[in-house]
């Protein structure tokens, strides 16, 4: 999407430079920093320290990461030994094994000599589905609000609330849960987005907030404890958010505090949307209760990062030196609580049989769900 | 409660220095800073500007703002423009309203010189009453802890989640909902807080991690985002909250964020207590829909307040410059969803009846409840 004047996605190959370059997300909004990939480390640490980060932005970085170290040595005992220390960077993220398992799909068959350029095209390929299965759900997405969009008195907009950052960032482009927004946006639709600013990391506030601008989507920053209210209040007219991982049954994790604001939609009467692109389904699981949640350092709960009057971007501490802190990265909103799923391929209820209707090729092969 | 070696007050009348004073808590818990409230500007201003907060510290502030103006000027006009320009301060905190009145009356039949030594008084027993009120939560919520406790497996804590600052630096001393917890941990019963930090003022962050450390409370601050997920996984045994106004049917107005928590406890099964002491009942109220909700300055969600690590206390922004922001302070728990009320009187449903049985004098005396 734009930055500016100019069009970019959150990843690509610098053919001039023949390398990998990224958007170092850590310092938005506050500067805006393209950084070069080169090393198996750097794509590790890129993932690992979210340089970039959600979940279908991770599984392109990774398949990136292996074409890159493909192209240094193509035997199948390194990329092996790559795709091992990429796939331990996130626990959570499911697209990040996809994509590792794609890529060395796609390579296994091919002579070694073949294998760099194969591997570049493999990646290549990955974003530019990414790409294309947003645009989808975005188009699935803009019916929904279409129709809410109708029940709206004359001149006011679709009241959308938003958690963490499923934007284009999250992904290559158009994002997930903001697909439909920029797709509605564009259309003409009047909206507008209640960004929750997502603590602790604040993507809400550091990221969606700028995405919105940035393509001159009307917008309110929240903080987490108000969307409950606002819903109370008849303020909020659909939720969507992204997800991490979703189970075959419907269960979505997705980032801490997704559930609650699921059960606020659920009590008030608000359609509860979770947008995801097909490789964040996770066939082989059912209760999302078995989905690993990652726990993060306390710090980023102690600390929050901010600009000061000067420009000086710092972290602050907020609470007494000696506090101590826990920090689950993720939650995971039970099925019930779901009004739908929407996905590449159309909207489903987030059910086992609602998944099975639109994704019956994929589960047959790629899991046992 | 202790800070350092030292017991203290959160609002105090200094005999030596014929001066009122109160802990700054906007600098908590980077700096403890004592002022002096001398003028009934300075009184409306630590009101206003959150130098005091927590429902019965306003009240107990506003009192003591009347009793040093009735110092000053006792005369019916004076004390009635003072007594509008404190209630102007703050909309949603009811002990605010019920402290001007109870001093308004108690000085309404006094001789105009005899009434600056009468308010002096009045103020006095208004936080006497506070600090044995509190004290009284504290015993009946000890037995709830009690309960629990006899639960847990042998060594494990009682793990309590709290929601904002609703400690003694909230009241005059004990706090509301940490009254329990501090009587839980004098008895030798093994507890552990998960602290909300409270965005966007961080009142847990700041204020109730500060006030559990200073007396060897165990706990573990967390964003408002994790409650849930922590519900989810069994690792909360009890919440409890205070409020800022109960109505007398329990519908429980508190820090925005409340309604969340009480949705994901009554989702799991978690019992959730309101503490509170008679003042903070609105009698005259059923619909908790009918309490006001203050809008506060967006900067509040805009920035963060915090140490950077030399020491110096900063404003962070943590979004672009021109995001828009919405900052309602409060939100309403509707009774459904309410295990308890914990009063100075004993436990009780969060129903009119319940309400009925504890307080029949009073909301036959002040309400049409």
């Amino acid at each position: 999407m734009r930055v500016g004047e100019q069009h970019y996605r959150s990843i690509w190959f610098d053919a001039d430079e023949e390398v990998v370059k990224v958007i170092d997300q850590r310092w938005l909004p506050h500067a805006f920093r393209i950084e070069a990939l080169r090393t198996l480390e750097d794509f590790a640490t890129a993932i690992r320290d979210m340089w970039v980060r959600g979940a279908p932005l991770i599984g392109a970085t990774a398949a990136w990461g292996l074409a890159s170290e493909a192209a240094r040595d193509a035997s199948d005992a390194h990329l092996e030994q790559a795709a091992d220390m990429l796939l331990a960077t996130r626990p959570t993220a499911v697209n990040l094994r996809w994509a590792v398992e794609r890529m060395l799909a796609a390579l296994r068959d091919v002579p070694q000599q073949q294998r760099p350029e194969a591997a570049r095209r493999e990646a290549q390929a990955i974003c530019d589905a990414d790409v294309e299965m947003n645009a989808a759900i975005g188009e699935h997405g803009l019916k929904l609000i279409r129709e809410l969009a109708a029940t709206r008195p004359a001149g006011e907009p679709v009241r959308i609330l938003t958690h963490c950052n499923a934007g284009w960032l999250a992904t290559v482009d158009w994002g997930t849960a903001t697909a439909p927004i920029y797709k509605a946006h564009d259309a003409g639709l009047d909206v507008m987005v209640w960004v929750d600013e997502t603590r602790p990391r604040n993507q809400g506030a550091h990221l969606t907030a700028w995405e919105l601008a940035g393509h001159g989507v009307e917008h309110r920053l929240i903080v987490d404890n108000a969307g409950g209210h606002l819903m109370q209040q008849g303020m909020v007219d659909m939720v969507i958010v992204g997800t991490d991982r979703t189970t075959a049954c419907g269960d979505v994790a997705n980032k801490i505090g997704t559930y609650l604001k699921a059960l606020a939609a659920h009590d008030n009467g608000v359609p509860f949307y979770v947008a995801l692109p097909s490789p964040t389904i996770d066939w082989t699981l059912c209760d999302g209760r078995d989905i690993p949640i990652e726990e993060r350092d306390a710090d980023e709960v102690r600390k929050v990062w901010g600009r000061l009057e000067d420009g000086k971007v710092v972290q602050a501490q907020i609470c007494p030196d000696a506090t101590p802190a826990a920090n689950p990265a993720f939650d995971v909103t039970p099925a019930r609580l779901v009004t739908g799923l929407i996905t590449e391929r159309g909207v489903c209820p987030a059910t086992r049989e609602g998944l099975r209707t639109l994704f019956a090729d994929m589960q047959e092969v790629q899991g046992n769900g």
